[in-house]
């Protein structure tokens, strides 16, 4: 076009020419990233070649030279003796290039009838579909591990806390196994992200579809997909599968920041509930009596990575048009990232509640102050007939007598009860002791014994049924 | 507590005294926010009373005399004649204290064995329910415009795009579809997410259930919960199901903002692709000549705010221990703004899409430029035996020599074209048809007519099954 | 244009037609929100039209005519007379719509060489020309809150923690001194926001300037503008200076969760340093015994609307195109949000500073526990000769007995010590008393009362020069 | 403590006993991260050896055997030569073991009077310092690659956008200037926080300071710090100055988002404004004549990082306890990958710009489509006396009368358009000119070329003032 014109380059320009081509090579590349998808990618590359010798686009002959390539080169990556180059630009090109080496021209006919468009994201699903199933394993060890600590612990009591202030006697495995209940849904959400990763898109090719008579719901079988995607242009235009699971890993995250959070606090001086073994807690370099609960703060503050990349990606694909671009590149940085920062987290948890010590006495202690027992004594007053809220009022008038002469609940005398209210008799003996208040709170879901075991066996059915699968 | 101290406060407090309680008070209301909720929070109440009644925790006849109050109370808001105050706090008990006007003291029975923690999440959780199922109805009305769009203009062809390049020629009813199949992963995930909000909480009261023989799965059936809650302390201590809503909606709102954005582009002048209805669009208060895509542009921005909120909750909820804390109370805020801020970009798309106009002539024009069926020259050449990677390469020098003679590939010669490769005969001219090439692309979920027909169809049966049941 | 056609809507529009107007309507008018604009949007105004008087645009006589108008509809919307309708789009429209009703034609003129595009981002600069320098003023008060605070309690010590364990004794004021260095740097934050808020956009008008001979420097002058933009394309294109100032607030809401994390830490059973008025506390609907540091937790959460306002900007900002995009109405939801939210946090916590106890005897016991000293002892060895690493490990020994013998390192004899190494002495007795220990850290910036009251100095003089001017 | 129990192990442990402390080790180490920092912890440490030596708490010749060390083991880092291992933990212990191997355990003497938790932060922040420095750097050369294409390109007039419509015509360099303004703003951005990052830390120790007569005002000297830190507790609790930076560069990351996306839509068949040169485009491994703006994907995908890298950040840091917590180790990975992304991304940009074609006649080609000149058209009726608004309604219908016959206003008869307006004559056509209309719109920032040169003219100002000193 003659039109066109481009700035006069001498004046200003000319360090850049030689530079430009390596430049833009190291800009745009992903293979540093991307080269651990290579198993994935040669998995796929196999199957699709299957099916083209099937569907008679290439020849048989060709096909089977064209596999025992790719597989020589798997084993070569598997070992170590593959060589990556920046040049490559990305997995898909360094593994052909590296075919070409080995067959010759004959690789070529390998992408025949796709695209790196939907050959990528074959990858990423196959790679999701791998993790997915890891990260829910290393969920369910955890939660079989909060369960056995939960029955190890049955008859620990401790205060159950709401703003932080002590609100009401709970058992300590029933704090446990209310994460073995946000874990579980955890795993749900994760099995239905699965269902959505578990969708074939490779021969969606560019955008459009290919006129090859390919058989995609072949490739679907040979590569163990559920589903064939039904459109080409959302199937090389769509990252939703990764947001889901990056969505559902940041829920899982922020439960585990609470449940660092928790046990930090109970690690400190002031709580003092349970102490962390010696290997899970490192010291000062410069204060000697120190022993810091490492593993828990970097677990708590790691869930900014985990946030950190759901928004990068939702970042990325704001305002997008359809159908690919070059952008949805940056999808792989927040999904590895995520990947690598959740699995060691659930790892070192399941480790580290195998190694706490739990200091019982101190949390029974600490269920006497605080005045625990006040909704306990309003209810008893409700049962004698007193409208809720009067009770609530009345017993809050008790509390604040026994604040002025030091007093906890359990030693004020019947007497000094019966100048708030004369329903009070002997009979609130048994209401103000705390394990019979545990045992009383029998409610579906509640803190009693009873309740708290239903649940534990409820969960070890479902962790063994499980297995079984 | 003697040893404690207080701030001579004389010196430099003071002014505070007096305004404090108001300060407090308008600091911590919610009720500004979570009125909203009040037939919810009455639907929730009548069932609990209902409940206390058959378990006989309070009467029959106490029951009756609260549940009248309570429908009386609805009846006075749903018609604007409640005053709500900002010294109620909360809708709990602007509901509570309006009860006790009406009926006495009788009306402090009505909290027995519940608390604030699992009220708050019960209205929250019936709330949802209702509106993810009118959001799920507004994205189906949405997918059966596009579906209906697709249908009447079936054979309008166009560009598809990769990196905003000419990549291959597409049906226009093929990219409509792509958004369909987007909004249908929305459904599913939204359904899934449905299935989570599905729980009874009530019953867990603050934190440990209750001593009451109350009956969850009857409240639940009144209420019509799938499940009841298993672990108490999760249950208040729970947000999960706001933050997977709200993941959802981000996913959805991405969509949207892609749907937007490529509709904006249409309407540039240098594309003009389509119109849209004046009534969508509004002018400029200097430019007289300008007609704006608004209500698009709106539809795009907004995806900020819903993306806003969900960050907003996974940052309140990121290391709270456990159990509930006030800072959960910001759960609402971004709940409601979500759900406010989707809604009406739903309804205004469906009513956008029946009010634009396709310019078919300058689509079908645009697809002559750019060299669109250099793929299928290149498969060609495959199927004449040269290996794909080469065939990309010859076409590759064609396309040059075209840019540089001004040409196009449909208007070279046979002889021009065999100077490349003299695989070539006549029959390339029956693949270099810009329609036939469309058709030729049948592959599964591919843009000939016949697939994109064939999607049409079931999503049509998707869309009526729904409707029967 | 012949070529472009529309769905034939008879099959499926029709329920919206009639609608159509008041739904885009409604969707796109910004009334409700930026309505609080009209104060600055009537000064703008203003001067707008003074300038164009002094320039001959429009004649004298009008302008008068035209500012007696605007006068008078500010007159009526401080007194709650105005009525804003929603179809009068946004504040400016609504303006110019009551003045045309007052003066007639005339109020046309007002428009000239003016455009909503450069309209809307001067309301928002003097708008937050404003509101920055109200939060710094309340920035300064908590300061000043803090330092006296700091100043009463200055003999009050307490332990430090790093990693939430004991780390080493300081100064309660040293610790309420931290506080007002972070917030120092968020008002220096502020004022360099400031700067970037501090230019007349007006006069760029759609985007490109106009051919009216208008005085841009006068109107800034009228103003109180220290710079005008010098670039129309990007001033009508840019918030940068709303981003910038959400940034700002990001890092003080932060500190504010901070300080609110420890305060709600100190006000629990187990820490029990200080306890917040019950004026600043709520109770619970359930437990009567409660009183829960509601208004501490909802500053911590409040700081999820503000991180997740600053997104949302930064969201509807990424990849728009130049100029104005109507997305860019969005910005408004998230600046509004985030200064209704920061401010009420920032006054309430001057006045909860002024409504605390702090228990004294508490603080100081904790101090006991925990081995605070133990670096001075390894401090003590250095200076003795003993490299600093191998003292660091004696020390480690010596706390080992410690915890197993019961003791605290003040109540080892002399004897015991010089079992771990025999260059400990009776001097070492004058190192292990914790108020010498904090006098001792005299270092610049450390816990030593004197370096505390340094800093106490300094601020209040900061704040004073402040008030000076 | 007797009153702790551990889980009975055998059970259901095991496993993990063996590979603890390598878990642990391998999740809490930070080397293989902060290592690069491993520069500027010697140069921190140098000057602290330097310093103890100064103030005689160690011994002259102790000081210069340390530096010695030190000084060999940079040597041996920079060349490669040394060997890392997880066991160190981080750079500040790697180089401690190194220096004890070399010099043995006078090496111990390095770490009297500081603590990890202050080296750390100065090790950030005398990297940041430089990196800010880099930065600024590159910004600026980009801002002066911009005003040589927009001097080179100075003639050059296409239409201006608002909506992506076109509103108004205006010189490209008007356009590429709008750019020097929003990167002027993000150096004065990054300047600001470069004071607030220019603070020396040291000497805060773990959090108290320190009993050691040390002079960090001498370090601050040494390391070239203009200020010293206040607050021992604030030093190590805080991270603004990364909170700070990582806004700044969201910030620029939105504007450079905004570039790609303008020049993307440019480089589209439709627009077809631009051309950018081969060697910062790639190919299609499917479609043989794709031209992919592949690196301005890249730059517009890449702000997701970035904002995520913020986001990170912010998490960690929402809602910690004072004072250091290992959460804040987590820091590293936002900062470091946004200075990896944001430094190629401004470098290649600059590459580009020198890379790229002007499609000259395409862009005034376009100025006649879209009635660019109404704005004008209107002013002209104002000046004629007619009130503004009038006039804008008056070109409405004019422009409507023109789409309806397929005109443009330039080619409208005086007659047609005094069927209009009678106010209309001759002297139109001056008006209805677009060269000349660029030129008349000559307001402070408007787009007439002799504003866009005195623009162009300031910034070179700006560039060389910066050069000389």
């Amino acid at each position: 076009m003659v039109s066109k014109e481009k700035a006069v380059k001498k004046a200003w320009a000319g360090r850049f020419t030689k530079e430009t081509s390596h430049i833009v090579e190291s800009f745009t590349a992903s293979i540093d990233i991307d080269k651990r998808l290579y198993a994935y990618d040669i998995q796929g590359s196999i199957a699709h070649v299957k099916m083209l010798a099937k569907q008679k686009i290439i020849k048989e002959e060709d096909a089977n030279r064209i596999i025992q390539g790719l597989k020589e080169i798997k084993d070569e990556i598997d070992t170590g003796d593959f060589l990556f180059d920046i040049s490559d630009e990305d997995i898909h090109m360094a593994i052909e290039m590296a075919l070409k080496k080995k067959i010759g021209k004959l690789a070529a006919k390998l992408h025949t009838a796709r695209s790196r468009n939907d050959q990528i994201v074959l990858d990423e699903r196959l790679y999701l579909k791998d993790e997915i199933k890891n990260i829910i394993g290393l969920i369910q060890e955890l939660r079989a591990n909060l369960t056995r600590l939960a029955k190890i612990y049955i008859d620990v009591i401790m205060p159950g806390y709401t703003h932080l202030q002590h609100a009401q006697p709970i058992l300590f495995s029933h704090y446990l196994m209310a994460y073995t209940e946000m874990f579980r849904r955890d795993v749900e959400r994760l099995e239905d992200c699965y269902k959505r990763v578990d969708v074939l898109p490779l021969g969606s090719c560019a955008l459009a579809g290919t006129a090859f008579p390919i058989d995609r719901h072949y490739v679907a079988r040979l590569l163990g997909f559920k589903k064939v995607s039904e459109n080409s242009i959302d199937t090389v235009s769509d990252r939703d599968f990764i947001l889901e699971f990056l969505s559902a890993v940041a829920i899982l995250a922020m439960h585990l920041s609470r449940f660092a959070e928790d046990f930090i606090l109970w690690s400190s001086e002031e709580f003092n509930f349970i102490e962390i073994d010696d290997a899970f807690c490192t010291g000062s370099s410069i204060m000697p009596q120190k022993k810091n609960p490492d593993v828990l703060e970097l677990i708590r503050g790691r869930v900014g990575h985990i946030y950190g990349n759901l928004f990068n990606l939702l970042t990325v694909m704001k305002g997008l048009p359809l159908s690919y671009n070059r952008d949805m590149q940056e999808d792989k940085r927040p999904l590895f990232d995520t990947i690598d920062t959740i699995k060691p987290i659930l790892s070192i948890l399941s480790a580290l509640l195998q190694n706490i010590e739990i200091n019982r006495k101190r949390m029974e202690d600490a269920t006497r102050a605080g005045f625990l027992l006040a909704t306990d004594l309003a209810d008893y007053l409700v049962v004698k007939g007193m409208p809720f809220r009067e009770a609530h009022e009345t017993v809050g008038k008790i509390v604040k007598y026994c604040e002025e002469k030091g007093k906890s609940l359990e030693t004020l005398s019947i007497e000094e009860m019966r100048n708030f209210c004369n329903l009070i008799n002997n009979d609130v003996k048994e209401i103000l002791d705390i394990k019979k208040a545990i045992s009383r709170r029998s409610s579906f879901g509640g803190t009693a014994p009873m309740e708290t075991l239903r649940l534990i066996k409820k969960v070890e059915k479902q962790l063994e049924d499980r297995t079984k699968t």
